[in-house]
């Protein structure tokens, strides 16, 4: 999903010592149509091809509820990208913008996130319309879409907490 | 962020072995008003109260072109949130719903996401609002909002795919 591992012109990498700060648990794989990074598109959209999350049975229970849900929200984990570039030329032209202004898969820490149109849930197995990650993709998390939700524990205080004038 | 440790009538945890399947980077902190689980509102609101993202220094160049966003989506590590849940009671009345059917920072992978806006940069200091996370919780990603980024990059043949009929 990164273009290859060598610098671009003006790209900048860091030195950085191995990630050790959480540990992440893979709860279930992305199968996508796209089996090499040329072929991902650039964005997903809501009418392109339908994709499968197969999720570890182990989680199964955890989809109660979301069949309620036309709109969800994927989070997964970019495997074969690298994570120490500061600045990116994604145009290969030698003009730079941070890591932090592109939503690239290359970044410190390599997780995508995807708005997409739930089809149907089958046996543990979710379609999805909207993705554009490679096919063997990780999948870390599965959420409802926060425009669709509304939060169903009673409100707190800090609810009603608007900005000082 | 859970509202303690113990289970509420209906939930159900399962057994997991520890987290192993890749390692994350924390590249900050987020700094909020909020010193307890009970303080924190349960959604963030772009009216809200100021909040400061503390960025590692080495970090600092992946800046550069952010400040042309007006709103930003982060991502966030809910590090005291317990990650065995897959049935949660949330209004304790022992009706249950699955954990990916709610945006509880009670998953698998507490990662936490919103959508805020950026108000101002300030030598590694972005100032926020929209957020409903502790003071303190680590930081593991900054990316311009979707609906407000174009791709840099030329585009390949997989966006324009679309669903066969």
């Amino acid at each position: 999903m990164t273009g290859g591992d060598d610098l671009r012109a003006n790209e900048k990498a860091i030195d950085l010592a191995p990630a050790s700060d959480a540990a992440l648990r893979f709860i279930g794989w992305v199968r996508t149509p796209w089996q090499s990074r040329d072929d991902c598109p650039r964005q997903g959209r809501l009418d392109g091809p339908e994709c499968r999350l197969e999720l570890d049975p182990v989680w199964y229970e955890a989809l109660r509820g979301l069949e309620d849900y036309r709109t969800i929200e994927l989070l997964y984990w970019l495997d074969k990208s690298r994570r120490d570039l500061v600045l990116q030329s994604p145009k290969s032209d030698g003009r730079t913008l941070g890591t932090f202004a592109l939503r690239s898969p290359v970044r410190p820490n390599p997780i995508g996130t995807s708005i997409v149109k739930l089809e149907r849930i089958d046996a543990g197995n979710l379609f999805v319309r909207g993705l554009d990650c490679l096919d063997g993709t990780p999948l870390i998390d599965i959420k409802p879409d926060r425009c669709a939700f509304t939060p169903k524990a009673p409100s707190k205080p800090g609810d009603a907490e608007v900005q000082e004038d």
